[in-house]
Order: C-alpha cells, then sequence, then structure tokens
C-alpha cells in the first residue's frame, strides 16, 4: 500500500520479451508491462477480469478470434476466462488491470502460460 | 465490454483543468485523465481502491496528510475510504484504476467533488 516504486519490484519475465512489473493492491492488480517488438504473449485465459491500456507502441491482440490492434486510446476489456493472445507489432509500454489480484504476479517468478 | 475507442467515451470535467475518459468494466473502472499544470483535485475519498498511474507529467498528491510527488515509475495505491487531493505540478497523463467500479463515472457528466 501507498507510495510504491516500479523499479523495486522484482521484474517479472511472461514471455522471451515481454517484462512486467505487477502493483497488487487489495482487490486488483496493475501491470507495467514492457514488449519488445515482436514478441508474442501465447493464448492463455484466467478467471481474473482484465483491461488492457495501450500507453505506447501497437500491439496486436486476437481475442475470440478476433484481431485487434491497439495503439494509444484505445482500452481492450477482456472479461473472465477469455482466450487471447498477443503479438507486437512495435515496442509496447502497456498497463494492464486485473480484477481479482493476480496471485500468480505476487512472486519473484512466474511459471509461464500454457502455450509457451 | 470489448474494443473501446477513448475518444468516443463522454468526456468528464472531474474539476477545473481535469478532464477524464472513463472505461466502465464489470468489476472496475478505468479512468484515462488528463490534467493540466496548475489544476487543483480538490479533498475527497470515496469506498474504490484507487491505484494511481501517472504516465506522463509530475503530480502531486496528498494522501493523510503526506505529500508524494508522483512520476512515471511511482504508483501509489490508495486504500478504501482515505482522503487525498492533488495539484498538477506540469501537464500531466494519469491512468487511474478502481474498483469496485465507479458508479458516478458512468454517466456523461460528473457530480463534483465535496471541495468544490
Amino acid at each position: 500500500m501507498g507510495l510504491i516504486i516500479l523499479d523495486d519490484l522484482p521484474e517479472l519475465v511472461i514471455a522471451e520479451g515481454i517484462h512486467m512489473r505487477a502493483v497488487t493492491a487489495e482487490s486488483l492488480t496493475v501491470a507495467h508491462v514492457k514488449i519488445a517488438a515482436g514478441s508474442l504473449l501465447p493464448e492463455h485465459s484466467h478467471p481474473n477480469e482484465q483491461v488492457v491500456n495501450v500507453m505506447e507502441g501497437e500491439l496486436e491482440m486476437v481475442v475470440d478470434g478476433q484481431t485487434h490492434n491497439l495503439t494509444r486510446g484505445k482500452v481492450l476489456v477482456l472479461p473472465s476466462n477469455v482466450i487471447h493472445s498477443g503479438r507486437a507489432s512495435t515496442d509496447c509500454l502497456v498497463v494492464d488491470v486485473f480484477h481479482p489480484a493476480r496471485e500468480d504476479f505476487k512472486g519473484s517468478s512466474f511459471d509461464g502460460y500454457p502455450g509457451e
């Protein structure tokens, strides 16, 4: 709680080229995610509702077979358990928000998505 | 749900110089807030837990009497019902996240904070 310095948090590697620092509040998680151009987010799902906010760059996301090209000003809301994947068209900075909090983001390691 | 274009949402004026577009998902609200330099966010509180993510600029926030100077890389977690206020030192872009969703941000107008 209170003030959190992102650089003080452990950096989690979600997939090759996808590095994240995650703030876990009581009810939600806010993840600041850096994605290198060309990186792939494997197809996966989770019970947490997610809101994807691309702040820099262009991120292609596929949700239930539909492709969205996300840039700043476009926000993607992913309902609980929907299958999604992604590919960074450029280097990206993304703020991902989850409810409930992501228990799997709380530690200093990440076990990986099913697709990896 | 799905893809949301921020510019298609109504712009809510939270206080003079503080303009917001708010995405309401099922369980949470993500507000993209533009704050002009010098603008004041009056002292207020709400039952919603809040996570403040300054993406551009410098935002001074006072929480329970303690001052924090927020810039990119610093994230502020505000527990339910804590009293807080703010002042933009520069033009700012802030991504504010709330749980539960802010019912008062759902419409096209905002009734204002108690301090106004």
